[in-house]
């Protein structure tokens, strides 16, 4: 390779070269490969894991004032010598020698998703019409090196996602670092004065600081059209997140159409077919975030936020009782019935072979249990058990049992932080995610002091919405400033920003999430030291215009304009 | 006109009646009309004004539960009798003698936009394929009565809305109130079981509460594109707003291109051609206004508010000083320059031909003096007038040259209620704004003891944003609930719901603006009466779905779903 860098160097000059049109073809190849070569040193990806380092790389050097990177990669150095981009002739490539190349579907879907995110639509090939510059970058050479690439492999928690990365050779160890080494590169490229798409030569290593970055939507309190779903994955590409969050059902609505159970969505959705998620919809959705390096975990959350689960399922909810006499209304999943075990067991079945990921999020919170008090065979079945007055412990129990039929699908399983509190006996690979404001630092040290795994969504309840910039508040958090041990921080493998539906549908859904969802984003993935507001502030503003320029509605932070405004309504 | 009753009533049975197409060409228009007039007694408007009565009117009968009316009508009486429209037959035709013909585009426009609001975008002609139902709606017949219909004319706030109309005869004294009651009767359509258009037998009499209902939009700290500021107007029409307060300028940007002083916008605006409003963009607002009966109140804020207007004017703004010498940076405009008065007198000759309203709003608020009293030369005039340090008689002294220069253009003019505070001498048919949430009561006494007539806008902020339905707050306003004599309150003509551009642009107005603002065009239409949250509640959630189904992301008041979701993004 040494020689063919110096062959190509000779050849390179600061003037323009004329039309290239006027090389032979074989001069057109070694040119190329100089060109490549020459961006070999500007921006790429280590090889390997976080052992491996890159020299001479500073922290956080200076950026020009055109680009900005969100969420800020843990290491850069970028310099003015800029390069220029040209859509006729620039090529992602596989690079010789990567254990990945053409028939990996999910690189070639990423190849093109940022090559149109970069060069808009315009995809001309064909002979170069312009003079070319020296200064050209033309390729991107991606080199997977694992020997498993994991190109048809689904994400996980186990990927592991600390391998650096950086990127014109993109280097990774499985391809779902290049999606997110690609969204770097795209974030690089920018407009100068005539237009021309430019990249500065910068040098990039880059890792997560925290391995599950998720969002949550509620698809149940609102139904969310697919395409409303597919958009904000894409979105969330854009800004490093990996875990969708599903809270498919709840109270409201069961939009899931269950192979097992038609009913549950037939009676229990808004509407039995413009209102469901069918299961080539479910595939649809997976397999689009697969794409895109992100996990898919659904929440069937029970025995509370069941309602709309009764109305498919004779006998599933408790009745509740108004005196001697059912009230006609349900209240939880009734824990004391061997029917609700059957269907639990027939369902969550399912419901492991439908999602792939290797996590199911079985809910657990908010149980009220006034409609339990008020059932005599509830009543009867606590005084045999022993459980006194205290209905936590008749909770637990369901819960319990749930967790031993999901185990035995071979999933593990998320809960929230309820199930914890009230000391179901949890699996030890079992994430609990922490929600309640109220003493979020106790929790945190009591879930990991217990050597649990646990996610933070506490303060980004993004739901709930207020006058101003509220994203700094998001920006401002500091999951690890619990009291604890260095074993136990390690256990905060991250957090989700959380947008639950009762008051967003598709028609206001993606700019309340855009960009406050973003200042999570870097929270979860940039150093613990990447806090300063301003600096923060004038690279958002710009990431917002970036997802705007890409047909995303993400609102304004504040007063101020896009060079490239939202074209829809 | 009673035979030929007679003589239909007499064709007509309950029975299906066979294809038309084997009725002579004859006996059709027999038909016709004799539906027609069986429709006269189902909804109708009255021929005119506030005098004239509807006999056997009930307020307030139970609507179907299909429909609803938004903002409910003075007067309305239902039945469960219900008619089929039909896409291919239906009509919406000048009734004989009607002063207003098909030459009348503001009408020709608005039969085409509510036809396909009712029937979506459906328009067969030719033979009807389906058995003719005697019960069905052929025909909805305009008589304009008034000897000027003001078809070309601008609506005014001289436009008497108190005239009465109601919705298959609909009558009204000139054109808007057609515009109005085609909204009514669109509402009053709905689909039954099986997809077909139904529309109950219906007497409806109305007129609005108050005359002036106002949306202002911030086009200055944020661009507009112009497709959104259509689209709202759209939406305006829908929930019968008919003032578009277009606060197009302020201190963040200058975007309207003024044809006397191009630089203000080539130096003011965020871009000189991608963030500007052009001389034909302007006009097209107003004339996609006009033909929903909308009037267009273009604000010049001065002489706070105007940072961008000094990029593109030299002089115009006060010279800050930091010591004795010149800081650099600029206040309010400069008071004491007669070229602060040419440049006014020529740009509001411009203004006063560019937007055809009979009113200018010039603004007038929240005036900063610090960089007034950091300059010499200010001092020194003050000093000469004996202002003392009295700046609010700096202020005062300019808005009342202002406002002499705005009325030799013939021009009202609203200002914002500083301007009334600060005792300037105001013209008797100014409108003074009251938007100081602080004494608001207080302030609508004293501004109306004053004899002034006044809008409120104070407790319709909807740039405030929280968590939760807010929209009830906004309806719970009653704008005249302070002490004051009947003359007083007469005065209070209106007000105004306001989004501020701090935190919006085309990415989030309008699910942002809709249907919080239904709220305040309910409070401003109908009676005072009317304030049950419950019935509100449950015909706002119709009127979004129906806002939605017409391709508006008005966003969700709570948990629920519509039967059209939407279908943006």
């Amino acid at each position: 390779m040494t020689s063919l860098i110096h062959d190509a160097s000779a050849a390179l000059t600061e003037r323009p070269s004329g039309h290239t049109s006027q090389l032979s073809e074989q001069g057109k190849a070694v040119r190329m490969r100089a060109l490549t070569l020459l961006g070999l040193g500007t921006l790429f990806l280590t090889t390997s894991c976080k052992d491996s380092h890159i020299d001479n790389l500073e922290e956080r050097s200076r950026l020009s004032d055109e680009v900005s990177l969100w969420p800020l990669p843990q290491q850069f150095q970028t310099s003015p010598v800029a390069f220029k981009l040209s859509a006729s002739r620039f090529k992602i490539v596989h690079a010789p020698g990567s254990t990945a190349g053409p028939s990996c579907s999910l690189l070639q879907n990423a190849f093109r998703r940022y090559f149109k995110y970069i060069f808009g639509y315009v995809n001309e090939q064909g002979q170069p019409r312009s003079r070319v510059f020296d200064s050209e970058l033309r390729e991107l050479q991606v080199l997977i090196t694992s020997t498993d690439p994991e190109c048809d492999a689904y994400p996980s928690l186990k990927t592991d996602e600390s391998c650096k990365f950086a990127v014109v050779f993109l280097t990774a160890f499985v391809v779902v670092f290049v999606v997110l080494g690609l969204e770097t590169f795209s974030q690089l490229v920018y407009e100068d004065d005539y237009g021309v798409n430019n990249i500065n030569k910068t040098s990039i290593l880059d890792y997560p600081r925290f391995s599950h970055r998720g969002i949550l939507l509620d698809t149940s309190r609102h139904y969310l059209p697919l395409k409303v779903i597919l958009a904000n994955l894409e979105v969330m590409a854009m800004n490093k997140f990996n875990v969708f969050h599903w809270h498919i059902v709840d109270d409201s609505s069961f939009p899931f159409l269950s192979r097992t159970f038609p009913n549950l969505s037939q009676q229990g959705a808004y509407h039995p077919y413009t209102h469901v998620y069918t299961p080539v919809d479910v595939k649809s959705v997976i397999e689009f975030a697969r794409m895109r390096g992100i996990r898919v975990i659904a929440e069937f959350d029970t025995p509370g936020h069941t309602q709309s689960w009764g109305k498919g399922q004779t006998d599933l909810l408790t009745p509740c009782y108004s005196g001697s006499s059912p009230s006609g209304t349900f209240g939880p999943v009734n824990p004391i019935l061997n029917s609700t075990y059957d269907f639990m067991t027939s369902f969550f079945k399912e419901i492991s072979s439908v999602f792939a990921d290797a996590y199911i999020h079985l809910g657990g919170d908010e149980v009220d249990f006034s409609c339990w008090k008020s059932n005599p065979d509830i009543q009867k079945f606590m005084e045999q058990q022993g459980f006194g007055q205290d209905y936590s412990k008749l909770e637990s129990y369901y819960i319990q049992r749930l967790l031993d039929i999901v185990s035995s699908t071979k999933k593990g399983y998320m809960v929230w932080q309820e199930v914890f509190d009230n000391e179901v006996k949890l699996k030890g690979d079992t994430v609990v995610e922490v929600w309640k404001m109220n003493m979020v630092e106790e929790e945190l040290q009591n879930v990991t002091g217990a050597g649990f795994t646990t996610i933070l969504s506490a303060p980004w309840y993004l739901d709930y919405i207020s006058y101003g910039q509220d994203w700094k508040n998001y920006y401002k958090v500091e999951p690890l400033s619990f009291n604890g041990t260095p074993e136990q921080k390690k256990l905060v493998i991250g957090g989700e920003a959380c947008l639950w539906g009762e008051y967003v549908d598709a028609t206001n859904l993606t700019p309340r999430l855009w960009p406050r969802a973003s200042a999570v984003a870097e929270r979860l993935w940039s150093d613990e030291n990447v806090k300063d507001i301003g600096s923060a502030y004038s690279r958002l503003e710009k990431h917002r215009c970036h997802m705007v320029r890409r047909g995303i509605p993400a609102e304004p932070l504040f007063v101020g304009h896009c060079g490239h405004e939202y074209s829809g309504l």
